[in-house]
């Protein structure tokens, strides 16, 4: 499984295999008469498969289907515009402030060095893929050139603010980035103003108030008026081809899903109309929907009522994302899954966690806390439910979940996890996780380290293949293991 | 991706889905015409995929291919006989009592309750995998039952040990077990007495000599010759119809490969007859496979010097294994893997170990050390070299692996881990990790929680996968996406 | 500092020197005029020192003042009753087992040898005390031998309890101690049956309802004369010289201090009268009190309202204790202690506790939590307060307490705590630490780790040196510094 | 035990009490005929207390003695100069930096807001002690003012290196201080020029080679005259009253004690003049010794073999110190100083420590690390062999320490330990526990956090009371319990 660097020219320096600036997708070409390349489209054919499991005649029967599907990939990439909700805030001035340091290629000092702006913890931009085997070994390449993407550095941001405060500001507000480094950006970042946004009380924590100095004004039907306005101006002024809006606001309390009000994409717009209950984030997304912008959320609360889902089917513009996961989450799914798929039984799993930005103080708040836990329970259940040898249907591990606002560690978010298993014949296994991690929550936008479990990942690093009519990524080696030819005709011994 | 449970025949009742007694694998028929099941053997006819990498007129082409694999797997397991080199150590005697306490059903009581004998942290035994998709979901079997495979409760064991100790007496040193099953198993394991084996001193710790008190005597050549006998007398007196010989002894010092000694099979056994350099590994190793039984590896060493290979492939034997990598170190290539897919750059990982048992004190000694070391150092280094976005060509994060013996905590496997990632922009994620571990290491008979990190899981499902023509498990869930149909238009936008 | 064994008559068998049975408080004799020992007692008077600041025209005095105390102790220990209320909770069993297994000479196997009945971890029985400088260096004693103390073999044990079950089904409900030593136990503590207790609900969680199956019956007055009855019918019909009656029963919540009703003896014994809000445990101390009996409290709530303090002191009967806080606790203040007493300003304390016993079930309530949780913050408190170098008036590190109920833990106590402190000149410190501790919280009776923190133990040593009229422990060490007599006379310069 | 401030003229404005100029030490006065306060000099009759033990006709006497000492302490602070062996090191460079800082009052922005040049982590002037008991409670007063002591920013630095790099660029090399306080400081710190110093290879680690560009020349006997000049030079052209040398360089290997070569003042002269084994710190420790300068040591080898001790009594020069004990080491003495003190039997200490700086570099050299070994392990051996009820006299826990160099982590220390006890029948107590110091270890010089531990802080205090004639800190509180008459009485009963 050794990683073989892929040599272009037959040259050894591996510096010009993979420099930042290098497509290496516009430069490699598929083989396969299954792919085509036009001028516009790379099309893909592309046979997926799946498993049906079903009962005939009162026995079990198992079997293998094939789907044709055809995946059209744009090859010119649009400008893209990207409008944050809560621009103002840890997430939205981080993230801002990142792409601009990148874009302007910025370097900083601290005690240990010159700190180079980069893309680290991007799924896309810092981590690689096997594309295949080369006569050298397995060959790599950056995610992000399996297919044309659109480099972060070109994308244009706007948003909206319940607070006003500039940019550059917020930025020196969030104690995320080194100092000397937000010295270099805060020109740049004064001239970005949030615009005035949406603030309902009941949805967000009381602490929030004192924040809130830039509100749309109106009625709420006005409101999403005016966010849809919001949303054109930025497309006319700067020229850019599509417009994504993302939720990086505070986490609201979860929205009662009630018939009449927000079950169909009619009772929503009517009860937006008449001024009844719905949530600032279901407000931004109708808006979205009906501006044709993709919406995505960032938050752990349910935004997507199915009146939402609705309107969103209704007018064919994508919709998705749940709570950006802090890589502690992210974390207790990958040992958790590894554990119980290794056959041991989690019995007890305590997560405690703090933190001290905003975004703990917003859920330090009962209602608030109550959205995000119920997000970072979920992650457990599904690796229980699949497994009824280890647990009866009734049975669960103890899952312990806190999250507490302690103001000194600032934007560092710390966990403190202990797993507790019972191996065979007594025997226990116990981990105990302490993870201290900056800056690390930023964005989907960058598919972050808090964006992609390890099933997450296998899943998009697959469909980008697929993109390709490249198989699935399956990890057999098969082609290694007949070198020694005499090793099948032993597996079924070898598999008790 | 709900786990949803199958259900025979429309009953509710879960508990006899899957009982442990029952064999999945012999109730579920595939539908598909490259599988034929015939009285003895289940055949598949399976297209393997992978994609090649070459250089034609200056420009990168990448070509997917498909190798036609037939499997053919045995309906009837053979009764198996296991032959456990260092029969009288920890793992020996646990993975003898444990396998005894199952086939007797054995249960005893602690300050917590009753516990019974279970296979818990088998990957085979006690995991289970999707099968594909039901009219009500996703349909799990559990692993074993995928296909027909040996129960370890059919196991016979018998094995060599340098200690005369009888498995009683030895599972008491090993102090393993809880006291209450000790007692239960004490009349069963006391008539297992290990047969004499080979010592050659510099091979292991000068600290296990005191419990060299039954070895074979005579030349090398000799010994191999007693071993042989001993594998064909066990086999003439268990009526086993397959000899499997796995060494769960001490690590030894690396042995160097040294060309007219052991480079060939032809100079590894003229080396064997006049008696020059082979460690005790080797030696058995290449009993096994005169005796043409297959032999596993438990331990670090380099037992399988070219002169054993070359003499596996021309017997047509399979040879196979590595170290039993305890939990944590399958834990930190999970952990790494994660941090290092998701574009973290880990800069530092700090790993100090420590256990009290016997093979805690075969470590202590240098040469031993060097041999464990060297095998825990590994797992990092693919991940590394598999992508110089993050990491330049000579660039390595720091690592450092610490073993010490601790008598105190006996059994118990310390482990104290300390990663820490750089983030974007400066930001850094410190892991600090603690993990007690007992009753976890024993032998990957068992698939335990030891054997198998995330990828080689679904190597391994993959391929028992192929052995029923399923496709690969790929967690694209495009079934699921496409009823959004909406999805896939955007697919392009979103992935940068 | 050397530790210096003391060598009774020059021989060299230590064995003989510190036996379990050994009173080496009999054997040494004090040479000071200042100590009279005649046939009854010991007496002691003793210059206790102490320091004055005052104010005296504009300026600041600093006086040292002696007070004579004379310490009179009995030399015959009286035989001792102890009534837990609570007895058959995790405490009172526990601690009632491990009398009886020490005074039976119990010992039991487990997987790593044999254990045998002790009482580490209590400070009198297994703690030892430097006594002054022998010939060959200092010369320590075992804390209990300083002056004449109860044996706790000898303590004979009664108490009440909310659920009648017998002592030997409670101790495995407790799930504390070793199946092996409980099946030893068992015959002997069927024997003891709980007296019926008093039930308050609102004072403990509902969830403790479940247990209440042995009431005292009739009005609070009623309740208290029935409590007292039980005192007197223990008294006499165990023949024990005196009694001491000790809270080891659930946490209760606060109870409001309402000038009429609990601020006086006078109000308070009207209160009980005509059955108006009085907290169980202050029934019980009101009952020990009148009996003459000394009372302690072990639980955070506070028991000791000014009108049981009243009457306390109008009947001259000892009450103290306050929560038999775990070692965690203690752990915490002396970390703080040293890091504060080190001149480090300690910025963010964060305490996650879990645990399963039936405690942390009554604590999952939130009222009862309150009072544990306000116990467990106090510990910082007077350590920032006590220096205003580092802490602004108003200024105190974060601090955040959890508490939670994981029942898979049992009686197994697990704290997770991380300190954050300030060094000089930005520079940072964080201890993250995790505790498992089984079996600690026992009792005060036998000063258990849980009971005494590092002042706390340095206050109880020197009292009782006092009482043998000896200086307190002062660490000084002159002795030694002078024989280097360059020493001194450079400390002014040394010391900045 | 509440602390409470001080109130010079019953003002509540608190900021006026503690500011950091004031000089509480000139601000009180001790009411005590046994002090007297000339122009020149504090003097203080002090009685010392101590205890013998003794036999006696077959059986042990214990008899309080007091010694008369007279403290006398100079009013008027000398202008202090420090002359540091290694000042182009981390400790060096920093404490240096440190001091600047303070006295020129530098402020620096960080991510997180403004820091201020402090004395955090210095136990003279960051902690405080309890003077006595005022009207309205305890008062305290900064540990640095009960007695005349130097202002540390009054301090004069100078010293050698065998790195020629001026102490700016040293400076960031040592990666300690924040990036923005170091630009501040570089004009002040690029005018300090360490002096050539004394390099023998043999002695510290051959990873230091490539700094040694800056060597004393001649023969040993001409080294340690140069390094006297140095002092004489220093002194006169500073014009400080007093010179302190202070060895902050690297760990030396351990020299052998060898009767005529270093065993005598005499022999040791010799040994230098004619060229034979003597460690450059030994050589630094004569001159200033010859000098008339007390040595302070703070790295674990063993400058003071005999001769030097020797040398030092015949000129009454102060030489004393050990290794600067990291933070860790500290707390580690203080943690099982409260779990022996408290009766547990601690039975494993596991403790494994990484760092990066030039410490970690050259302590990564086995001899090298072998000194600092043994300086770690030793804390533990005093407390074990105080208490023969927990360890037999041949018992000790294990204790295992690991020192590694990870460059990652620089100057920043990480510790993990992991400390198991035995509780009373069979419980244990784990504690696991992880420290990241950065910063801490500097000096000293201020008492660092490194500097004292629990028991040595008492000593301190006391000994600078006793300078006052005031009583050493007994923490026993009587006159707050004698308010409850009725306590005493009872204590015999209590104490079992």
């Amino acid at each position: 499984m050794r990683g073989v660097r892929w040599r272009v020219g037959g040259g050894s320096d591996i510096e010009t295999v993979f420099p930042t600036q290098f497509r290496m997708a516009e430069k490699f070409t598929i083989e396969n008469p299954d792919v085509t390349y036009n001028k516009d489209y790379i099309e893909a054919v592309y046979p997926y498969q799946t498993t049906h499991v079903y009962e005939e005649d009162g026995s079990i029967k198992v079997k293998p289907c094939s789907t044709k599907f055809t995946f059209r990939t744009e090859r010119k990439v649009p400008k893209l515009g990207v409008m944050l909700v809560g621009w103002g805030g840890n997430n939205g001035t981080t993230v801002t402030a990142a792409v601009l340091a990148n874009k302007l290629g910025l370097s900083w000092m601290t005690k240990t060095g010159e700190k180079v702006a980069n893309y680290y913890g991007s799924l896309f931009q810092a981590s690689t893929v096997c594309l295949g085997t080369g006569p050298a070994g397995d060959v790599y390449v950056p995610f992000k050139d399996l297919l044309p993407t659109v480099n972060p550095n070109d994308i244009v941001f706007d948003g909206w603010d319940i607070s006003s405060m500039n940019l550059a500001d917020a930025m020196v507000r969030a104690q995320v980035l080194d100092w000397q480094l937000q010295e270099q950006l805060k020109p740049h970042m004064k001239k970005f103003h949030p615009r005035p946004s949406v603030y309902i009380p009941e949805f967000i924590a009381a602490n929030q108030e004192d924040r809130a100095d830039n509100l749309i004004q109106g009625s709420k039907k006005e409101q999403v008026e005016q966010i849809r306005k919001d949303i054109g101006d930025f497309k006319a002024k700067s020229g850019v081809g599509k417009v994504i809006v993302l939720w990086t606001a505070n986490t609201e309390r979860f929205c009662d899903v009630i018939p009449g009000v927000n079950d169909t994409a009619e009772n929503l717009m009517k009860t937006i109309e008449c001024g009844r209950e719905v949530s600032p984030s279901s407000m931004f997304a109708v808006a979205s929907i009906l501006e044709g912008c993709a919406y995505i959320n960032g938050s752990p609360q349910n935004t997507f009522v199915p009146g939402v889902v609705d309107l969103a089917i209704k007018h064919k513009v994508f919709i998705g994302g749940d709570d950006f996961k802090s890589g502690q989450t992210k974390i207790k799914s990958v040992l958790v899954d590894f554990l119980v798929s290794a056959g041991l039984k989690t019995v007890s799993i305590v997560s405690y966690n703090h933190l001290g930005n905003n975004d703990g103080k917003n859920l330090s708040a009962p209602e608030q806390f109550r959205s995000k836990e119920i997000s970072k329970s979920n992650v457990v259940d599904d690796m229980v439910q699949s497994n009824p040898i280890l647990y009866k249907p009734s049975e669960k591990p103890d899952h312990c979940v806190v999250i507490k606002y302690v103001p000194y560690v600032g934007d560092s978010k710390r966990a403190m996890d202990e797993y507790t298993s019972e191996i065979m014949m007594g025997g226990t296994n116990t981990i105990v996780l302490h993870n201290t991690c900056e800056v690390c929550q930023i964005s989907v936008l960058f598919g972050y380290y808090g964006g992609f479990g390890a099933r997450q990942r296998t899943c998009i690093e697959n469909i980008l293949r697929a993109c390709l009519a490249l198989p699935p990524q399956n990890h057999m080696f098969l082609e290694h293991k007949m070198q020694r030819s005499f090793v099948t005709t032993q597996i079924s011994t070898m598999l008790f």
